[in-house]
């Protein structure tokens, strides 16, 4: 029996050929869990590598040890589609010399297909895998469902690593990403820690704002005129956003309307909805919870897609092409509905795009969900402070105080004003979120580029700049 | 909705962009059903567009009206792995000036990827799709399983077009090829003739020679030292093979073998393994019969794997690396142990390499079963007339008069013979033959190449020369 089996990730990182200055890349299906990232890191700093560029689809709480990385000078840049938390504020607080490159869900795999942001070697956290690369997320402890953001790293990029803790006989029944793409295999005690992985089961909100933009949601895609039979749907994991699509839910059921797909990162909710018979099928390029993983194994109808069959703007036709509504959140949202889902009120990083304005390109409907105001602090302001997602591709405003359409699309108004809901201008909003909070203060940045946000395209959306130290 | 599909052939042809010159490619999973290809070059001739260059999988008789294109000059170059009746008779009779390229079904993948073959307009014949080019062979009135060999058409092609007989509302659900690869969509009336696209079911031989060389080749097997726990094997539609394969499956049952996978053309004799649980996989980039294509359809087990998977030489891996047992054909088979698949005693081009050298080449047992004669024509020669597949990747000749061992594995002739099988010299078998048949007559062949053999890594095999027409 061949095998591609070596004895430890050194060893991968050793015949990888991997040196300094090259591209690594990971992708982020074990989300807070993921435990691949930061153990290829420490074994490529053991081998006294320097100099890395980490292209990874999504930055968490658990990859804090990038820190120490950058800087000791092991990684001296960052191509990311999310950056939560710790390594967010050490960005923005200048620790990188080189502008993080921030993508889209859609535009990574595009970019690193057509070779724009091209991958020395690739790390695969692999759930289960065979001794040939033959490689899944839907078995094993540390089960994760899709690896729909690995694809493209694992058949573009120079070598492909697979790393897994659950290595099984070849061949693999019901692989995902198939050997011929893959060089090495790694096996280790854990790839990810199950709690980060995937939430047991994601939530509704119970807080009473939230359900009632939730409701006012459901009932203006009811009113939209796109819940008919064959609707097409995407939702965050966002409380208010899960509590939406429970409302929608309920209306699809009563009124026996068969939609055709639910898209994107799937939760428990989701897999509800196409046990029901509100989708007859579930493109998924990621799972949320652990109602997602068992679905995703044992259902044919929920499907995994890639990410580029997801959302790539260059593939010839991506699934997010045909979405009817996507409801999507948002950190600010301003006058213009451009969408900042990137920075905090300070400035600070502590997010990115994922597939924001890749959904909100595509859909017929894309609807931000949010209160007018977070610890008292307005949502809906003049300007966003980085512009994630381009206003003019931003439909529909939904909060507590009312519902806000773009002027582009005056038949939503009148729809929406037909089914007796509350529309309103988006400056009442901004003039109410003030009222409620103030006038949104500025924060004071500094000169220094610290990420360049790539629209989908690869185009320039916004530039980031660095949060001075006091 | 947003919709790829287009009025007809004739509109996709235009979209493409197709022009005299240019490469078109086919898969041939519809195998002697298929009516794409001629439907297709039909639309092509209306439109003028001449001297293109055809890379088609395999062709089959239903084929046969390439051969006025080829007059006509609509075709001027054929690219293949194999090539039968008619269209052969045609090429061998030097009708047309360039020499046929023939491939290997790895080699064919290989080369469309690496871009050595590459394709301007490839046509995607498809059982089931959606609007949006999702699609599959596992579903629809002219389904075909597998659409393995499709795989590298569709991703590589400058421009790729599904023709479907079952269009169904998007998204398909359990779709193998997928909409980011595809161009246009064409909904037809009828894609193939069911009777041609899989027999019935395959049918095991009844001849009491195809018996005893069946037994021989079960018994070799078994002696082989291979066929333990985890052992995976490959075997051709040939009713001697598939006798082979079913004495194979009592040896396993009786002996409690529970192998790993069966690879390759599958038929319901291998189907029958599987749910026997002598394979607890089958890896299947083509369904012969309707048995595999309802197993593919809904054993999980049972897995469509691309051309490149099955076989590329220069994927990262593929299937047949780890292959224990392929069970092959022959026309011819030299003292030197080389194969010859492609012409018959005449010199007519009548078949082709298919897979045959990409598993022998990855097999650790490469077996050849053949009767000593066929049509009172010697089958075990001095020199095969055209080498399809090379003699030092051929471990086993078996015929009905004993089983001939390449002296490079010495020890494969020892374990026979502990095994009581009866082990005769290669020159034995060619001494009987002839003495049956009287010694091989070589054609006369003129000088003009009529094709050229790659073998699986590009390289030049063998050379193919017309036949004089009298």
């Amino acid at each position: 029996m061949q095998s591609k089996l070596v004895k430890d990730i050194k060893e991968a990182i050793r015949l990888s050929g991997l040196s300094d200055g090259m591209t690594v890349s990971f992708h982020h299906h074990l989300r807070n869990g993921d435990m691949v990232a930061v153990m290829v890191m420490d074994a490529v700093s053991e081998l006294g590598i320097r100099n890395l560029n980490v292209n990874i689809s999504s930055i968490f709480e658990t990859h804090e040890p990038f820190i120490e990385y950058i800087r000791d000078g092991v990684i001296t840049g960052i191509e990311t589609d999310y950056m939560g938390g710790s390594v967010g504020r050490a960005v923005s607080e200048g620790i990188l010399e080189k502008p993080v490159i921030f993508r889209t869900h859609g535009g990574r795999p595009s970019d690193i297909i057509s070779g724009a942001s091209p991958i020395d070697v690739a790390f695969i956290a692999a759930p289960t895998a065979d001794p040939m690369g033959n490689c899944t997320g839907k078995f094993g402890k540390s089960a994760c469902g899709s690896l729909g953001y690995a694809f493209a790293d694992a058949m573009y990029a120079k070598k492909s690593v697979v790393i897994t803790d659950n290595l099984v006989d070849y061949p693999l029944v019901d692989f995902s990403i198939s050997e011929d793409y893959i060089d090495y295999v790694v096996a280790v005690d854990k790839i990810g820690e199950p709690s980060g992985i995937v939430s047991g089961t994601t939530k509704i909100t119970k807080d009473p704002v939230g359900l009632v933009i939730a409701d006012y949601a459901a009932r203006a895609i009811d009113a939209s005129g796109l819940l008919k039979d064959g609707f097409s749907f995407q939702t965050g994991a966002g409380g208010a956003s899960l509590a939406a699509a429970k409302y929608l839910q309920d209306i699809m059921l009563r009124k026996n309307i068969k939609g055709s797909y639910g898209l994107g990162g799937i939760t428990g909710y989701m897999v509800d909805m196409l046990n029901t018979g509100c989708f007859k099928a579930l493109y998924d390029v990621q799972c949320f919870d652990l109602g997602a993983v068992e679905s995703i194994r044992t259902n044919p109808n929920h499907m995994e897609v890639t990410a580029a069959h997801y959302a790539s703007p260059t593939a010839k036709s991506s699934a997010v092409d045909n979405l009817d509504v996507v409801i999507l959140g948002a950190t600010e949202i301003d006058t213009d509905f451009n969408v900042n889902v990137h920075t905090d009120s300070n400035g600070y990083i502590m997010g990115g795009s994922g597939g924001h304005s890749d959904t909100a390109a595509g859909a017929r409907m894309s609807m931000i969900v949010a209160p007018l105001s977070r610890a008292r602090l307005p949502i809906v302001v003049d300007k966003v402070l980085c512009k994630s997602t381009p206003g003019n591709t931003i439909d529909v405003l939904v909060t507590q105080r009312g519902i806000a359409v773009n002027p582009l699309r005056p038949e939503l108004s009148e729809r929406f004003r037909q089914a007796g809901l509350p529309v309103v201008d988006i400056f009442e909003l901004r003039d109410a979120a003030e009222k409620l909070n103030g006038k949104a203060r500025k924060p004071q940045l500094g000169d220094r580029e610290v990420a360049k946000v790539l629209y989908r395209d690869g185009t320039l959306l916004d530039t980031i700049y660095n949060v001075p130290v006091k």
